[in-house]
């Protein structure tokens, strides 16, 4: 099958450097973030306002792509486990999925509460989180 | 910044063919699909079973990347709206988001309910999707 190639718009700004000291999720205690955008996708994120909440999508850089099972958490009294059944950050195609809220926008950066991703993580997208149907 | 290149895992086998009749998101009426995973990535899907909620992340190979504004679900309506804050499948990486819940695994075909993606749309990945923090 061909491979398809990604288009890095953005970066992430952190305190987070290590990925080993990197919280595993966002709701385990990590800090806000600044997601600093290339200049050429203002239009696309010219309608994020703070208040928003969001689901960000990064590349996992530092990731083992080779990896399909993994000991979930690093619990080595877990079993071996396909990555498609965990967050793992190791798997074929390493992609971050981050549930935010915007902060603050100014220009093309943008600020956002708990992030779990490190320090220069490649940015590829934004999504608003789905109100009911009624409301799209 | 450099761009990275994703590895196509799998294929969605869809009666959806035309991108313009299919529903704009699940729960609008998408009908049960099959993901057909390459072989090579037999591990990493092994501990997939029916009733898993799981998010699929596909490459939405017919949408045009060129595009940062919309108008919402094509409403002339609706102001243009950048895409970060639209769930348009045009954007810069055209990664598409679906929740689902697996019916049937046979093998390296997996059988999930209600999938709004075309028939041969590229799977990138899957994930579990979180429950609350003390069951990870």
């Amino acid at each position: 099958m061909p491979d398809v190639e990604l288009t890095v718009v953005g970066r992430v700004e952190s305190p987070l450097d290590d990925p080993a000291a990197a919280p595993r999720q966002a709701d385990e205690g990590a800090p806000p973030a600044w997601l600093v955008f290339d200049g050429r996708y203002a239009d696309a994120l010219g309608d994020l306002r703070p208040g928003a909440e969001i689901l960000v999508l990064t590349w996992l850089h530092r990731a083992d792509r080779g990896v399909l099972r993994v000991r979930p958490r690093d619990d080595p009294a877990r079993p071996l486990t396909g990555v498609f059944s965990t967050r793992s950050p190791d798997r074929p195609n390493p992609i971050g999925l981050h549930r935010v809220t915007v902060l603050a926008v100014d220009g093309c950066r943008v600020r956002v509460d708990g992030l779990e991703a490190v320090d220069g993580t490649p940015v590829l997208d934004v999504k608003p989180v789905l109100g009911p149907s009624g409301e799209r």
